[in-house]
């Protein structure tokens, strides 16, 4: 695919711009002939298989299993729940006919009136409701309970303002949504299913994230509480990263879905809904990359090294290539992916910006004189520092630095969230704070009217009341009114 | 859940019944609230997953990466070429708006007129003209190709008379779309991934298969050649298993997508799409699957090993858990998967039974006489054959059982369709041979007269002009005319 290297917009310039830029150059997504849609290209997706595969082995460990149910949902199921189709009817892709037929000049296909749908259907924007239908019929006693199901999906939501894999109409996403026998196992299912998220984020992603639950005005339409997991891009935005919903017995309810308890008592079933999306890409991004392109943490770099031969003629390559196939086959012993790319059509330093832009993390570069000295020169993309090291034992030094580099990026992200993390205790200095970006932990009387008026003048949210963190309490900055804890506001994407 | 182990329907007393019956009891699939969609249930998407996850890495083995597309497709799109709008736009799902909103009445939510839609959506019944579309932005120069695609992705075709796997109007599939810089390089891409998707029927699956190209009236939309792989299923009928095709240079024409060739000359590029999807999940289950329910290739069983302890009480069960701890422990460090079912609120014949109606290769029981004798029962699912044997070196013994278990199961089915294909020389010889079903080698004249008037009077259909085979020329059984080999006769699914 033809690309040209051209610069990317620097981030202290326009970061939005710069995000936009990386996304397209660093060949991850591109918009698509479907307003709002994108198409995510080989690289990005790559990366997302990653975040995939290693989601998927997580949620099996924790008992889960995948399922698969219909993309369409009958309009009357949306109704079903009161909150549900509050939140989600005004952004239904809605399917109205069934065929098309050819257009009496001639001119293309028109939609066959004669094929219109009794009822419609919407594109999913989320399951909850088709597969509580479905749960409906496969639960009738305490021992068919829990039910713990996942669905890898695509899904959709008819956005107004789209970006690249922060909001799109189109997004790919998990949803996880289990059935369980008491209120205290689902609220404990919402919260190990956060738990596994921020793992996720923390340990694979390297973005440090503040784990909390959701005010009432932010909560999933439909849910009793919504979990979150918070992370701060480089200018200072919150970006919910991942949510997990206690659903109480609300879609059983709708959907009637009882059991006969252990007291032989009919009951309501209980539920939650747990989801992360491509959205997380957008984190990853943001997170660590910087104005030569994508910093990519190791555990998901679809490649983690990338080794590139300098040569004068065909001998010198020939040379290289041997020595190199010797250290490949080494890596690849210790499970490290790497790309050898000898392509003698593009000069090494359009490869060395190239490499860079794409975020691989390390990236070994093999000359004449290394070959006599039997050393390869090494660069890590995070700092960008290089040095020349000894062939011998080159697989142990890259696996260190590999483990280097996923703990440094993490640590920088960490160090950055703490240095943008203040304390604010009136209204005043926190809109004046609220200007610099980053999160302030701030008193909040509990209420929605207070959150709404602190929007409307600041454009900040509450991001989350931290489940861990300093619990005393104090008063509203605002109201003065008493406050249980300090919340975390942001502004966000 | 809830599942009473009811007799399946027996195949002998009707075939179509007998795999409703299976698929559902088995907990494969189920139908949905949405006409002609299935839900996927946890144990059949278990095998699905296997499928993927084995021709994910045959597709990346061979250069290809997968990508991500958009969901929908533009209406004025599909008619761009003239063949595939044909094709697919009588079974199009239409998206005509964006938006619900409350009904006057409050009776939930109604399709609101004022979010209309300029230009309709259709839900992708396959992805050529989006993809293409999208190509055209990739393909500048002969330097940009090939591009090797796959999407793993759901695709709807409003059909009307469905069943469960085998034809539903959504359903999961994975499409490969290449661009090429000339015809001989595309063509040998759509017969490589032919021969890819041979070799996962026979040698995964366990299902053998007849390679083979489509007659014209049996291609694919927009194609110039379609392969196909064709499996026999136990009633004689033809399963359509796999599906490659030669675009030729069709869609690039329809959506304007030129290179530079090498001889500095522009060039219209060269596509092949192939898929699979679904419907194999069909083939593997009526292929090996008896009245006791489904045979499982050890290769796709989502456990291969089910192990059962037979107890008086608990003394025996924990004695019986350490020695299985043991078993399963040196089962796993060989690779293969292994359920321990101790489960107490279940006897051991009913788990009997529910294994093997879910088709697990092998099955191992042990009692207290086994514990004393240092020895378990083995059945394998295949023959449901029994065996006791000693626990030492129990890991190996399974390992070969399971090997053995894939061989038979293909060398039977293998057996099956070779003793059900026969050559046939006369046309009432055909008509009365058709009744038997199987597979007929027949000679054809190569027209879509003949092929149509034996598929009206018959019900039988060319499945494909074999390429491996007996290519000698004879005559036509209908007209007398020349042909140029015999060509596979069949009804079909």
């Amino acid at each position: 695919m033809a690309k040209e290297l051209k610069e990317l917009t620097k981030r202290s310039d326009n970061y939005s711009q710069w995000y936009n830029d990386l996304v397209v150059k660093a060949d991850l997504a591109e918009a698509s002939a479907v307003r709002g849609c994108m198409v995510i290209k080989p690289y990005g997706y790559a990366i997302w298989e990653k975040i995939q595969r290693q989601l998927d082995d997580m949620f099996k460990e924790t008992g889960h299993v995948n399922a698969y149910f219909p993309l369409l949902i009958p309009k009357s199921f949306l109704s079903r729940e009161a909150e549900h189709v509050e939140g989600f009817a005004k952004e239904c892709a809605v399917v109205t006919h069934y065929r098309l037929k050819n257009a009496a000049d001639g001119s293309g296909v028109v939609v066959d009136p004669a094929a219109r749908l009794e009822e419609e259907f919407v594109i999913r924007p989320t399951s909850e409701t088709i597969i509580w239908n479905t749960y409906k019929n496969w639960i009738q006693s305490y021992r068919d309970l829990p039910i713990l199901c996942n669905q890898w999906a695509n899904v959709f939501r008819w956005e107004m303002r789209t970006r690249l894999f922060l909001r799109t109409a189109e997004f790919l996403w998990q949803e996880g949504h289990t059935a369980h026998a008491t209120r205290e196992e689902a609220e404990e299912e919402a919260k190990k299913m956060l738990n596994v998220y921020a793992d996720f984020a923390e340990n694979f992603m390297a973005v440090p994230v503040v784990k909390g639950v959701k005010s009432a005005n932010e909560r999933f339409a439909g849910a009793l509480d919504t979990y979150t997991i918070e992370a701060m891009m480089q200018d200072g935005k919150a970006l919910q990263s991942g949510t997990s919903h206690f659903l109480g017995q609300n879609f059983a309810k709708a959907f009637d879905v009882q059991f006969v308890n252990k007291n032989n008592e009919m009951e309501y079933v209980w539920a939650t809904s747990w989801g992360v999306s491509t959205r997380l890409m957008g984190a990853l991004i943001m997170t660590h990359s910087d104005d030569n392109g994508l910093v990519l943490p190791p555990k998901l770099a679809p490649f983690q090294v990338v080794i590139i031969p300098i040569y004068k003629n065909e001998e010198q390559l020939n040379a290289i290539n041997d020595k190199v196939a010797g250290i490949t086959a080494k890596l690849k012993a210790l499970g490290i992916s790497v790309k050898y790319d000898n392509a003698d059509n593009k000069r090494p330093g359009f490869k060395f910006a190239d490499y860079e832009l794409r975020g691989v993390p390390v990236r070994l570069v093999m000359g004449a004189r290394d070959l006599e000295n039997n050393t390869v020169e090494v660069m890590r993309r995070d700092t960008l520092s290089k040095e020349t090291v000894t062939c011998d034992n080159i697989e142990t030094y890259v696996k260190d630095l590999l483990d280097a580099i996923q703990a440094n990026i993490f640590k920088k992200a960490y160090d950055f969230r703490e240095a943008h993390t203040i304390t604010v205790d009136t209204y005043e200095e926190f809109k004046e704070k609220i200007e610099e970006g980053g999160f302030i932990l701030a008193h909040w009387d509990g209420t929605t009217e207070t959150e709404e008026l602190i929007k409307e003048e600041t454009k900040a949210t509450i991001r989350c009341i931290p489940l861990d963190g300093d619990k005393t309490p104090g008063k509203c900055m605002v109201t003065g009114k008493p406050s249980a804890c300090r919340v975390v506001f942001a502004r966000s994407y």
